[in-house]
């Protein structure tokens, strides 16, 4: 018998302003084994974007239809446009044994863990949020009412990762992006992951020293 | 309020002829913030061993009475001698937030693994039964006989490795010790043991941010 191994879904999350779109930037930089779950979205697509690379740009009923047939893992409507996260894509590559990485906001994460429990969550942390302010403010476009209002959810939103597997700080990207993927690594270590290892031994031993 | 970080009880186990030895020693020159658990024994000392070093060398009744006192980990007799892991350092080490590897056999670590589930248990195997018995084979001091029944033992014992949290192949010691250590630093990384992250900034939030 020829087990494949199923891949993992990785799903980073965390609150906004926490830096996780450059962290999975660099990890998948540095680990292009793993692939990139890309979202779908009704919204018009911005100068340089590509279909099917930055996003899955669909007419308004498409995405209704993916809705009513349950073929997204999650979805949300913002200000009227339709985002989400086709799930056959998804469950393809992990039987096909691959690694996906799903970069996504807190919501949307404790949607898709409900569907999918066997996923890995890693929350990632500002190191205080002193950084989160900096950060928030450093992006520049934000009024001071915005900006506050954003400072305000990010802070609500960290209760939230006291649900997820694991936890990693970004004090640095580079340090982050190490920690996540020893993180990876250890998963792919688990025994309930590897019974192929122990099979492959059972299969050694019934050929060559007797049943 | 400060919360400790409790420390890891890291169990490093296998079948015999893994090389499980040789890896935790490595892992241990690697990794010297790494504790190592030092067994208690009735033997005797062997040339150049220290006690409190190699084991802590304890007379008859003095092990007798850590076993009706309950302060061992697990315990077993073997060939008349005791040997045994004492509790008392190990909780006081992980109170102290240092991580300690306990490396022990499979039957041991069965026995530590009922009374300490919170551990982490990586159970270390052969690339193939082949690489198992030329390393036994390697040992040299063995007849036919008794080496096929350590071989055969160890096939036994190879299932056992399905109870644990983690599985490591040892095809290289360095390969092995690394990724052992990724396990590690991964496990550090997991929520509950990071309650701690959250006070902090949840401290921060009332300080600074409003309650």
């Amino acid at each position: 018998m020829n087990m494949k191994k199923q891949g993992l879904l990785i799903v980073v999350s965390g609150p906004s302003g926490t830096g996780k779109g450059t962290v999975c930037d660099e990890l998948l930089k540095a680990h292009p084994e793993i692939a990139y779950s890309i979202s779908a979205t009704t919204r018009s697509p911005r100068e340089g974007e590509k279909d099917g690379e930055n996003y899955y740009f669909l007419k308004k009923e498409q995405f209704e239809q993916m809705i009513n047939r349950g073929e997204l893992l999650e979805w949300a409507n913002v200000y009227g446009n339709y985002y989400g996260t086709p799930l056959k894509k998804i469950q393809e590559k992990l039987s096909d044994g691959q690694d996906i990485l799903l970069e996504i906001d807190t919501q949307g994460a404790m949607n898709v863990q409900k569907k999918f429990p066997e996923g890995l969550y890693i929350f990632l942390l500002p190191p205080s949020l002193k950084t989160l302010e900096e950060r928030i403010r450093g992006r520049g476009s934000e009024t001071d009412e915005s900006l506050k209002r954003r400072l305000g959810n990010a802070v609500n939103e960290i209760e939230v990762g006291k649900n997820y597997n694991y936890v990693v700080v970004n004090d640095t990207v580079d340090a982050a992006v190490k920690r996540i993927a020893m993180v990876i690594d250890a998963e792919h270590r688990r025994v309930v992951r590897n019974m192929d290892l122990f099979e492959k031994l059972e299969n050694e031993k019934k050929l060559n020293y007797g049943a």
